[in-house]
């Protein structure tokens, strides 16, 4: 026996209890789908991760890509399992039909793409930044651009990446100096230097597809004079074919911490002489197109955060089950057994608690992924427009919470293996390098805390936070008719009530105090509204449960519910009450971070 | 510029101003030295850590030590860097002048060894387990071993281990297996597996002198059946010169997430009929003479973690001081010039945090240091027998604090540095992987809760908790004396009347429940408690800054204590108020993880 890579039952269980996948194929979009064909879907990938990527994760993360002065190297299974997968049509899983996709809802894809990335979490990162490039040029570029770049990337011929940050422009994105002239020929000439570029150079593709932000000469200063470019590494010939190397050059390759496969490159572009970019949409406009991609890569981010939780408590849990060590308190006979180490509490504790941060984790995805496909597949205008303004105002939750409770969930799966999990003699050690990138990214937590109450909380008339709030109080209605959950549902309409005294609080200081203080303690708001969000779909799952448990028959099922009903409860003894530390701190407008100056450290 | 290692004023601060470490010099033991010696010998480990260890810290960390099949090769500048601290007598900084040591009080040696663990961590590991080992043969050794193996060890020709985990004994150390036989000459033959054995082989030594734990043919099953031998490497001739080759063999190498420069070893003893082996004390009490190794290396580890939480937070500093980026919500003018980071409140609070944490964590480490040479140099029986009581029982803590929090630390370090903390052109991803061993090694997180909540609390009728609480309720006084403390103070209060009706409760519970499920969240006493602690630490910090505050004619001064009282503002409004969540699972002897089963995960 080995550990699962994920668990089958809690992946049915998302999909078909939690958030009834099944009802999708009512839509136009997926009437050529079912049950079957989701599933048929997601065992293919877990096919392919079996067989391609699983037997490959540890040399890949002890062969690191070098750089020859020249070209990358890496060893070459990388590419053989990509291509595997790209024949097995899982580089686009989510394009249309027509565009050689398999046109599966998002949230099915999310548990394709889930079974790749917990067994080659970089390696399926040159394959999702492919897609979202994809997608973004789908939205914005021409006809010609699409049949020129977004056929070969779903056909697996290109690869994409997204080329924004500079030495001195990273968080700072408004500041970004590469420049862009135009040329004669309606082309641009780009010029400048780019880094942590993920997959910004390598052979295993044809060509790359650089996707960059650069500010057009005379251009308003900051992030309105920002525009975005096609800049390939190989121009391409009206026929489709391969022309001229263009001016982009690998400069060098940053080594990481965790996520080894992927090349994270240094490239410079323009040389000699200038790279050739193409513009897409329009001048200025090229900040409003990347958020396109941004957004569906913060929620790309936040689903590989929660996908390694589940896979590093997949693996603890298999440990846990197998290792004997030690005995309980109530038993120091040593002619006794040891036990298994699930048996003693405090492993318990923490493979609940990895169970409680990832399986909620990847609702939350889950959920943000369903928001994405109704805002274009829903039936109504005003279910799009609902879908659309919640995601708008989840998204630095879906992104962040994962981001920062994947880590904390591959910790404790280290500490269930103790000196185990610190060799690599184990993947967990590695799930957690892996996944340390995820709050950084994409913007980091603290980006993200402040794009939550500064922007997301009051826009629209509050629109985003409203409706949220709304589906927290259905779901609190639901819960209060079981017996079995008044008390959870109690604490959680509890919680609602801290997270709107504290918001209320926070937008009426905004107004009148120093926004800098005021805005100062924005990542104890994030927390606190993650926590609230968490706390929400595990009592989602528990109405499941609790539901299912009255009329399940098999003891495996029943097992299964009482797991999420426990985890319910840990979840709300053990990190729901949090918030009331965090509200205190808002609501005190506790200035010692403030108040802090640089000197003084 | 470049970052400080330590922070050279803070160490001053711990040192005299907080534990008045000058008194010591009264101290028959300390008659020869003074301020100007005790600063003399960390001013030594300070330049021999910024010659030879910094240099090569980087290199260590990516050329891990490999097995050939035979031997061990590492890379040659690790024993460079050790022969000259040896050479500077940095290898036996507490141990007699007549052993060849520099006989400094602990609590000194203690930032001696600091500038070493920061700079090479893993490559000071040989040398403090050495240390650590002679310490031990010293208290429990023949006079005849102590020649042989203490002196060469001081003298840096031995290096020293100790060997205790096997494959199916690592935290459940009472089930080890590996065996001993008397021999005819009164020395033994040992037989059996060790594991994780750190430095139990490599070449920087003449010999390695392995303390093993075994089990002598027909003992008593459990712990109570261990005994401990001296088992080298190489035997030793009457004449001190190398003899014979032991029948002990390295089996291989573990690759570890961190910790890289220092060989984790398994060796296999007695494949040959039997490794010659020496009993240190009498028969089937080689765990209470491990015991005082584990106790010391207990108090090492926290003082490594806090060391390198430390480190990481003047890495993060400096970067946070010199890189601009972004501007302040207040200002979004594009054209004005971005700031640098640290005038971001989420970057000094991701600072504040890290001092917080790493000097939090050291003080305590001190605090520890200090008990342990009052145990034996105080001037009266009664202030070394409360000295003893103390140590005992706060070990725990001193261990655990610093391993779980040092990590935390180094987490918001490469935080702060954002994409470039995740690439190791940056220290601060390698402080985080070396740390996180120590929550793990010489004892879990788990164990110590279970030592601290069923041992040490109710121990000879609770009288190291009495004094813990006594010592809080000194300090408490004190600092209501200062107006400017005094809501820090009643906070304070407050907390240790938290603590005291948790463990009232948990005592109480542990009469008359069951004990598997009262002490199932051991771990969050084990928090509590350690928060409390700090809490406290940091009141005696803050006592001191405003007192010196007003005196303090200089500015630089001045900004030191306020960054003291601003870290304690941090502490108690950020950090301690959680103890009230943990309370709560304690109080209402919540049992979601003891009523987990596991069928139901």
């Amino acid at each position: 026996m080995t550990a699962a890579i994920l668990s089958e039952r809690d992946i049915q269980f998302m999909l078909y209890e939690l958030f009834d996948a099944e009802k999708l194929i009512n839509r136009a979009r997926y009437a050529d789908h079912s049950i079957e064909t989701f599933n048929a879907a997601i065992n293919t990938a877990q096919q392919i991760a079996t067989k391609y990527f699983l037997p490959i994760r540890q040399k890949i993360d002890s062969n690191q890509p070098t750089f020859d002065g020249e070209k990358v190297i890496m060893i070459p299974e990388i590419k053989q399992a990509l291509d595997a997968a790209q024949a097995a049509g899982l580089g686009a899983t989510t394009a249309d039909f027509e565009l050689g996709g398999m046109q599966l809802p998002p949230i099915v894809a999310a548990m394709v793409s889930a079974y790749l990335t917990a067994t080659g979490s970089t390696t399926i990162g040159y394959m999702a930044l492919t897609s979202a490039n994809a997608s973004l040029i789908e939205a914005y570029g021409s006809p010609e651009q699409i049949k020129t770049w977004v056929e070969p990337m779903h056909a697996g011929r290109f690869a994409g990446t997204m080329a924004m940050t500079e030495p001195s422009a990273g968080s700072g994105l408004g500041d970004l100096t590469t420049s862009a002239v135009k040329a004669e020929d309606g082309s641009y000439r780009i010029t400048g230097n780019k880094i942590y570029i993920s997959g910004g150079d390598h052979d295993l593709n044809e060509n790359i597809v650089h996707l960059v932000l650069a500010r057009i000469k005379d251009a308003p200063k900051g992030t309105k004079g920002i525009s975005l470019f096609i800049v390939p590494k190989f121009l391409v010939n009206e026929d489709g074919s391969l022309g001229e190397r263009n001016d982009v050059v690998l400069a060098g390759l940053f080594h990481k911490m965790g996520g080894r496969g992927q090349t994270s490159c240094a490239l410079n572009f323009g040389e000699n002489g200038g790279a050739v970019g193409y513009l897409v949409g329009e001048e200025n406009r090229g900040l409003m197109c990347m958020f396109h991609m941004m957004n569906e890569a913060r929620i790309m981010v936040g689903t590989g955060a929660a996908t390694l939780a589940l896979t590093g408590y997949q693996y603890s849990l298999y440990y846990a089950k197998e290792r004997p060590q030690g005995r309980l308190p109530s038993s120091k006979d040593p002619l006794s057994a040891p036990v298994n180490i699930i048996e003693h509490a405090d492993v318990r504790r923490m493979l609940l608690a990895q169970k409680a941060y990832s399986e909620g984790a990847m609702a939350l995805c889950l959920f943000g992924a369903q928001l994405a496909d109704d805002s274009h597949t829903a039936d109504t205008e005003e279910a799009r427009k609902y879908a659309q303004t919640l995601l708008d105002f989840i998204t630095p939750i879906v992104k962040t919470w994962p981001s920062e409770y994947g880590p904390k969930a591959n910790d404790l799966a280290i500490q269930v293996l103790g000196g185990a999990g610190y060799t690599n003699d184990h993947p967990v050690e590695m799930f957690y390098r892996d996944n340390r990138l995820n709050p950084i990214h994409e913007g980091t937590t603290g980006i993200q805390s402040l794009d939550l109450l500064a922007r997301k909380v009051p826009m629209n008339n509050m629109a985003g936070y409203s409706l949220m709030l709304g589906e927290f109080q259905a779901t609190i209605e639901q819960a209060s008719k079981r017996t079995d959950l008044g008390a959870l549902a109690e604490q959680m309409a509890e919680s609602v009530a801290v997270l709107k005294s504290t918001t209320e609080l926070l937008l009426t200081s905004m107004l009148d105090k120093n926004i800098d203080m005021v805005l100062s303690n924005s990542v104890k708001y994030l927390e606190l509204f993650g926590n609230v969000v968490i706390g929400w779909l595990w009592l989602k799952q528990a109405i499941v449960a609790v539901d299912a448990l009255a009329k399940s028959p098999h003891e495996s099922d029943r097992n299964f519910y009482q797991g999420k009903l426990q985890a319910t409860r840990y979840f709300f003894s053990f990190e729901l009450p949090q918030i009331h530390v965090w509200s205190k701190i808002l609501t005190d407008l506790d200035s010692s971070c403030y108040d802090m100056q640089a000197d003084w450290f």
